[in-house]
């Protein structure tokens, strides 16, 4: 369970700050929204959802919280809450509406991932914990399918416990990894707790462990017949290879298999055309070869490239940290807010630069396709309406109405075969490379008259 | 609490294997060590050791765990465990020896940050958890260090939350950048559980909120006079700033303080300039400029150098995700083994490339110093003994001993203060460009003779 402290103190006097103010019930919409495709990519893929739903079925301050945030103090000394904003904060429960785009989904730039709309104070208080978890699940998710497409359909496996953010973040990850295409984790835990494949021989340290190699694999063969994968590169690598087709070809005589190699380091294509050469004469011919040794999406394709006669890819690193964009930059704006007459009061944040201009209104997304083929988004105020005739999808879905769950349980597997699905679907769009997201033209019209209002009421010079 | 199957599966099977074999209860010896220094930089920050003791002092396979790995089989659908070896994991309780350098200290690559020593079994299943704690939390303290090196003792917030790998990423970052230097963090979880400074005021929603900026800036004044930084940039950076000085005027009046404003965008080295300027000639002296926006470590040095009027420093994303390195290359390595009749044999793993042939023996780090200031660290073995007659300090110290915690707490602030005192020491280093990390002779000799006695009984061609 995490607490509802997992958030920026600044949620907590803003609330307190809304509460004293009397307009913490006022009704507000906020958005959660990425800007830009992590990994110079084309898509991201949705993540994270379930894990949220779990965060707000269980969101309640407990008393150790209260009497944490009753020790603190302003700069000055004095307590930072009043005992009365403490009791309220007791006695609050969830009660928002939660709308959001389902896991496995393909993701643009500007859409909202996730709606949420209810008392303001609530989704204040919320901001900071849906981004942690959206933003992180959804890049490793989005990551994980770029490199189970370079492996072509390929058996990918995430190992990167050891180099994941901590204990949970190695879970978040091997979580959203899945979700994002792999076949299977390392991790034991993760595959405990998400009933996500685990996989797993053993490591250099084995083989150490013996007086040499031969004696190594042969232990290994001995305590655990079914489940041999053989690393090969403990000591020098072809040699290791004739060791273990020894080994296999032992297990072989004995009704068992030997079930793959592994290749750690070194010229990994021609290493495994030898290994692969090796084993066919040997009459090995279903032991796979598995590589792994901070291999990524890019690297995976050279190896391609360079005929690797690799079938399994275990790659850690790289995933768990998402090497080349470690951050989804995923934010969460205000875009309306009842006033104290009940009207909405559309609201943006501006800034110099346009794609940081956040979108006013109540949204949903509208995904146009033809034969299941997305062809584009747009974006529409839900209040406004928007008519079409053309065949579409709307993505943000029902998962809390006044706080109650009202999406049905949906299997971790379900959310990878989407992915899966939705990816293959993708590279049939004619927009691949560039797909489209469109704002409505009633949204667009109502974001550049809020604009203008905006600048008025601030008499700004901005432009 | 950390469930012992936070483990990589191979950890498992390899322990089933060493206990099948009966040599599961072996005294060995591993090192935990990292080979590069992340960011190009000279020194990393041991941190982490806490996180470790407490996974330790609660390592126990639960009912629940035991389920679960009972479930699991190999591809073939047999088993993958036998009963009578869950058995034994149920009655398993953690026995070793560890030392470790102390968080907050400097350390270099190939030194060891932790030693353990114990039976061979539980040594192999602690491997993963305990790289994945040390990797990350040395990896954020090393960051933070050098983003409050830049900041040139200014205040460094973390703003990281958002942004972290999940949940325990953004607690884990948190605990690591504040031994790294930083003076306060906004996740208030964080703050509950380690005993940080919290800190935080309003974003830009709360001035969204509001009809126009001067009123959410008035509104929160009044509902937190004692705790008010207004951040500026919502709709226009310096009609914000002269917002905020008339608030921090109403403010001065009533006895309060205007604490700082925060700018969150724009050229903020002419920006801080000019609302230091503004600020200045209202009286309103004391008065901070904050800055934030995707700072790190080259930036901040970059608004000092043109003469920034910033005096703290919000840094969120490229801290927490380590931006440049997003992961520390940790591993953890055999080294001794006794073998059946009770004698040590040294171990190593071979590779192309020297830097990853791993050291044999049993480890301990002497630093040598002079006034305080290191001058160089020396691996020896602590069988072998190292005879030194000039001022050192030996880096591992006790932490369990058969299984029992010998370290006596310490707090997370004299870890922080450790970090502060050996960077300024460090400074005065005449090797601070290129420390210099040794082998002892006879350790270095030992390493020759174990790698001469592997090749020759793996008959590999490898030199």
């Amino acid at each position: 369970m995490i607490s509802p402290l997992l958030t920026d103190l600044y949620q907590l006097t803003m609330a307190f700050g809304y509460w004293k103010l009397r307009i913490h019930e006022r009704e507000a919409v906020f958005h959660l929204i990425f800007r830009n495709q992590p990994f110079k990519g084309h898509y991201s893929v949705a993540a994270g959802l379930q894990t949220v739903v779990e965060f707000l079925e269980h969101w309640h301050f407990s008393e150790s919280d209260l009497a944490y945030l009753r020790g603190l103090n302003a700069p000055n000394g004095n307590p930072l809450f009043t005992p009365d904003f403490l009791d309220y904060l007791a006695t609050l429960r969830f009660s928002c509406d939660i709308d959001a785009i389902p896991e496995g989904t393909l993701v643009f730039p500007q859409e909202p991932l996730l709606r949420v709309r209810g008392p303001l104070l609530q989704c204040q208080l919320m901001e900071s914990t849906l981004l942690n978890i959206i933003n992180f699940q959804t890049l490793i998710a989005t990551k994980a399918s770029r490199v189970c497409e370079a492996a072509m359909g390929d058996s990918v496996l995430e190992f990167g416990l050891r180099r994941a953010q901590g204990p949970d973040g190695a879970l978040s990850a091997s979580r959203a990894a899945y979700i994002g295409g792999v076949t299977a984790t390392s991790n034991v835990l993760a595959g405990k707790q998400f009933g996500i494949p685990v996989s797993g021989t053993h490591a250099h340290s084995w083989v150490t462990v013996f007086s040499d190699e031969k004696t190594a694999f042969s232990a290994y063969a001995s305590v655990m017949p079914d489940n041999c994968v053989l690393l090969v590169d403990t000591y020098s690598t072809i040699q290791g290879v004739k060791n273990a087709i020894a080994i296999g070809k032992a297990l072989h005589e004995k009704g068992h298999k030997l079930l793959g190699i592994r290749l750690d380091s070194g010229d990994m294509a021609t290493l495994s055309q030898t290994a692969r050469k090796l084993l066919d004469e040997a009459g090995l011919i279903e032991t796979k070869i598995i590589a792994s040794n901070n291999l990524d999406e890019e690297s995976i394709k050279q190896l391609k490239k360079d005929g690797a006669a690799i079938s399994v890819w275990g790659v850690g690193t790289h995933l768990v940290a998402a090497f080349d964009t470690p951050a989804l930059d995923g934010v969460y704006k205000l875009s309306a807010l009842r006033d104290e007459h009940g009207q909405w009061e559309y609201k943006i944040k501006l800034s110099e630069q346009m794609l940081k201009v956040s979108n006013p209104g109540i949204h949903q997304v509208r995904r146009f396709m033809q034969d299941g083929v997305p062809l584009r988004d747009v974006i529409y105020d839900v209040d406004h309406g928007m008519s079409s005739d053309a065949p579409h999808v709307d993505l943000l879905q029902p998962v809390f109405r006044q706080g109650q769950r009202v999406m049905l349980p949906e299997s971790i597997h379900a959310m990878r075969e989407r992915t899966l699905r939705e990816v293959n679907l993708f590279k049939k769009s004619p927009h691949e490379k560039k797909y489209p997201v469109e704002l409505e033209s009633q949204l667009s019209q109502i974001k550049q008259n809020v604009i203008g209002d905006v600048l008025k009421k601030n008499k700004s010079e901005f432009s």
